[in-house]
């Protein structure tokens, strides 16, 4: 048996998210429509493992996801060209290689990266429309990143997973948090962190979104992280202007914060995103 | 009698190009989708000026436009918003405000800046698909802005535009084209001129990607521009590639470089893009 890796960029706008749905067509999740693709390529009917359940509209420069096949007679470019060309112009698969047998994309991984980005100006966007959150309002850098610095270490992140998460607890390590400043009204919020509860990049970027508009003090993210209490924190940023850019597989992660050291960073089972 | 002045924003992939056309519906060209959108708010049929008669598939940042209009009720930023509301997603006006009377945009424009992406890597890509061409294979930068200086100052740039272009001629100034790197596979050809032959952006593209794939040499611009000869140049770029980012009626433009002092730069009448 082979085991096949894959690097995969999608465009969320098209997908009702990552994961196979009952009631939705295959082509209409990320999985679902490489799935289908593989089958015909194999001609067996193939499940795909994903290192991330990417939400409807969020989208991924770098997915990874593996599967497991007996076919001898596809290469590992066969299968790159191939499942790009079988499934819509709007998933992409950047690199297909050779993996151990049996290795678990979401298991192995050590971290990921994701960029939040904002349309930071009192007029929408139309080029950015789909991958960008208009906030109405231009967002004091400063500010947020002030406020993303609390974020920064080992804590419970109760206060920033949505209810419908079901992973076990909300401790987890974030190694970094940047606001950056985007091309025209862009704002971007790149976080990097070994794992994720559900929604929580979007609680962060909505959260953040009212410190930058003025509507919340900076260090009000230190209380709301100490509360545990999601009510006390923002709104759930919306889908499209989340993108999962990288799972971290190697020793490339930042130096962990030196603070926090008391918590187990390890991630829980069944996390989010 | 007021002129408004707009600075438009559109995603290129929604219209025929910014002119209106016989046997098109007002919402398929730029301009159409303005107009018509004005007429709701003004109860009167009013004709837009455009700085630049952008093609199907090309995008604009800063496009600009006027309109005369008697309506004394609205304010600016009446116009803004509204024009936004009334016209799909994929136009917004980023600014109106009032200019002189009669005042022309495409007359009184001194210069425009255009960037052509490319996606420069043997895989395509999802989320950049309707913003840069994919030359399937990798451009070496340094090729290209080695060609591309060949282009700066004034030049007779007949090899550089298409057989539809109605100017009585091709003599125009470049200020500045630079090659750089984007985001991940991404590289950007920027183009400051003080005016633009009919697809002249689009064929410096294409021939320079013929130089970043190692297909011509730096040196063949140089003979092509000197030749006059359309045949001689590269390909026509794809449009959805290319945004028209600035038009620029200040004095914000680099200093002129200081060969071809002898020819004329001043734009010809009825030029193109």
């Amino acid at each position: 048996m082979r085991t096949i890796r894959l690097v995969v960029e999608y465009d969320g706008t098209a997908f009702s998210g990552w994961q196979v749905q009952a009631g939705l067509q295959a082509r209409e999740t990320v999985q679902g429509a490489l799935q289908e693709a593989l089958e015909k390529m194999t001609q067996v009917a193939t499940r795909v493992r994903g290192a991330s359940r990417t939400d409807a509209g969020v989208h991924a420069r770098g997915q990874v996801a593996a599967f497991d096949t007996e076919k001898d007679s596809i290469g590992v470019l066969g299968f790159e060209r191939g499942l790009t060309q079988l499934t819509p112009p709007q998933l992409v698969v950047r690199r297909a290689e050779e993996a151990p047998p049996g290795w678990d994309p979401k298991r192995s991984a050590r971290g990921k990266r994701y960029r939040y980005s904002y349309w930071s100006d009192t007029t929408p966007t139309a080029l950015e429309r789909e991958r960008a959150w208009w906030v109405r309002g231009r967002l004091d850098l400063e500010r947020m990143q002030a406020a993303a610095d609390h974020l920064l270490g080992t804590h419970d992140f109760e206060a920033f997973r949505s209810a419908g998460c079901s992973a076990q607890h909300a401790v987890r390590t974030m190694y970094d948090l940047k606001v950056e400043v985007g091309p025209w009204a862009r704002v971007d919020l790149v976080v990097v962190g070994n794992a994720f509860c559900r929604n929580m990049v979007r609680i962060f970027a909505g959260t953040l979104a009212e410190v930058g508009l003025g509507r919340r003090a900076p260090e009000d993210v230190a209380e709301i992280l100490a509360s545990r209490d999601r009510t006390r924190g923002g709104v759930t940023a919306p889908g499209h202007g989340l993108c999962l850019e990288e799972v971290i597989y190697d020793d490339r992660l930042p130096p962990r914060p030196e603070d926090n050291r008391d918590l187990d960073p390890r991630p829980a089972a069944g996390e989010g995103e």
